[in-house]
């Protein structure tokens, strides 16, 4: 039997779980007769391009363990936009490295990539690996990345809670990664084990910011408890759609009309001081929300192994043009079931946070979202606490 | 044998261990003859001053495992700067509740309020406990909470370094705290022990921000390799003193000329764009950074009780006045011994980072202080992390 060569790519960027994902590729890859020698593009797509493909095919099994717990690409990736003069040249690389598999690990961009490429270099089939910390891709419940980018800010967000009651003398507002979907921010929600008054607001960008309405609950409940947090997505934006407190956004222009960085929290924290007088700060922790090792999810990493097993798996059977995704077949308890979908469903379609989700108010999500997310970030991160209740 | 009833307070901002210093305290109450009833003081000295003490004593061996194991401050906390007028009415509380000893966990501030009631209470005896991340409380080699903060900011080093890399499309400035004094920035030297390159930068506030000889440095380290991380304290100021990126430094008055919250790493990220136009983003975990469970440090956890257990040995002893600091007697294999000092060597001194510390050029620190700070934040947390070396 003929075999091919595998080359796998990361697209976009990285979280805590891409590497799971990859030893999952790498450990299918090993078990499969029909696969040759196994490459990896190093710095994503531009590496394919520039045909900076590394052979990694070999790892042992203790190897493989280690590189699943690893957060970040090992083989690096990046954020090139794949123009329609580069699928020949991709192509040109692909075939004279013999690879007849070729495995792409992005989010949305990057499945339009592997559509493309299914479609124009015909002697290689192509599969997508979801991964996505914003959870926005679309035909699978949940995408790899998402879980663990959500217990890391359900745990941060219970913290942070903690910490501003403590000392209860000002409004924390901490800033959630997810340009254009809410799902991260609404994992917040989930310290509500911890208290159900954790966090205290929750801004998901599908909904306008309402600035009157924001601030008018910020003094109801500052007036009636002291300190508390409220979670911003960074995507948040005004009713004419303008980002706050981002670049360009108004206060966000230096004395020299230089554009300065801004950030939603820095904005809102900004706006409570000047208009409510009331003692504001922001915390962003950014990327470090998307590389942590000590708050992965357990689930997620399985999953993210289990996304490039099936990926490769579904090569070998011979399907080119699908990204593995998962369907859940029940919240309690937590079951899914890989699925094999069709790149035209997933492709430049944007998965936003349902309006289900979303409180009426538009300032905290539901408990139907709590239930959707809770098996997701793994297990109980806010059992054992103690919270002294008198 | 008569028994005196003992209060704890807390003073400042929570740490990772605060509520181990008090399950320290709780533990060892329970355990002396000579202590009667305990009370803690909710919300701080300002619950002390207000009567507002509840009974604390008479938790289980579970519940005390828990308090220990929890961030933030169970009890509660404040800011208050406590006046000349008020040590009568805490005097006064004291007598009210039968308090004969007193103990405040707290930092610089705290200490010189434990002094003065140690000499204007006469009835009581009084002794600190030390708490802070910042490290700077003169009289210990360490204060607990350190070690934890310095763990947590070690691996987000790390990790924040890893993620950087993979896409290297930038540069990250990451912000931490500790407006005085630059261990906690320092401390994320110690993610070197994954990659020597990791962090690129340390600045810390000891020594004046010199924005050439910063900008000249940024630019040979991006033209030779593409992105890495910064480490900038949150104290950090310009050679007159005045603090980068703070309120009211330039470039934080918006249209109306209200002050903008700033920070340093938005600052620097900020310049770094401006000046080099290098893309450059900014974290900062801020509060995230003093209250992890996750990547609390085992060590630091078992001093901060050992603080409090000493704490109340040294009271039921007869002794006043004191903090329990710690002295280093090794630090491979890592060994303390546990001392009382006199709070008059403690009260109002600020301890820096030495000029040891810190290299030559101000842009990083020394292997020295890696050795002084490496057995602090536990086992090794960034073992066993997967780095592709081809």
């Amino acid at each position: 039997m003929a075999t091919r060569n595998l080359l796998v790519a990361h697209g976009g960027g990285p979280t805590a779980v891409i590497n799971a994902s990859l030893a999952g590729v790498l450990r299918e890859a090993s078990r499969q007769k029909s696969v040759g020698r196994v490459f990896a593009a190093r710095g994503g797509i531009e590496g394919v391009l520039k045909g900076d493909l590394m052979e990694i095919g070999g790892l042992g099994r203790r190897e493989l363990e280690l590189l699943k717990r690893t957060p970040s690409s090992a083989i690096g990736s990046c954020r090139y936009k794949v123009g329609e003069g580069d699928y020949e040249a991709i192509a040109k690389v692909l075939h004279s490295f013999g690879i007849g598999y070729f495995l792409y690990t992005g989010g949305n961009d990057s499945m339009d990539t592997c559509l493309k490429l299914a479609e124009r270099a015909p002697d290689c089939l192509v599969a997508g690996v979801p991964k996505t910390i914003d959870n926005d891709l679309a035909g699978t419940d949940h995408s790899p990345g998402f879980g663990s980018a959500a217990r890391y800010i359900a745990v941060s967000t219970a913290e942070l809670c903690l910490d501003i009651r403590a000392l209860n003398i000002q409004i924390s507002v901490l800033e959630v990664m997810g340009r254009n979907a809410g799902w991260l921010a609404a994992a917040a929600s989930l310290a509500r084990s911890l208290d159900p008054g954790f966090p205290a607001m929750i801004l998901a960008p599908e909904r306008p910011f309402d600035e009157e309405a924001f601030l008018g609950e910020v003094q109801k409940r500052w007036k009636a408890g002291g300190g508390f947090v409220v979670v911003a997505s960074e995507g948040l934006t005004d009713p004419t759609g303008t980002a706050l407190g981002a670049e360009g956004g108004k206060e966000s222009v230096d004395a020299f009309g230089h554009a300065l960085p801004g950030g939603v929290a820095l904005y809102l924290a900004s706006l409570i001081r000047r208009r409510l007088g009331v003692r504001a700060r922001s915390e962003k922790p950014g990327l470090l929300g998307r590389a942590s090792r000590s708050l992965v999810s357990e689930v997620d990493l399985d999953e993210a192994e289990l996304s490039g097993i099936e990926s490769v798996r579904g090569l070998c059977e011979g399907q080119s043009g699908f990204m593995v995704g998962f369907k859940r077949v029940s919240s309690a308890p937590y079951q899914i079931a890989a699925a094999r979908v069709d790149l035209h469903s997933v492709a430049n379609v944007e998965r936003k946070l349902p309006t289900a989700y979303i409180t009426s108010d538009g300032m905290n999500v539901t408990p139907e979202f709590d239930t959707y997310c809770r098996p997701l970030i793994g297990a109980d991160p806010l059992a054992d606490y103690w919270l002294l209740r008198r």
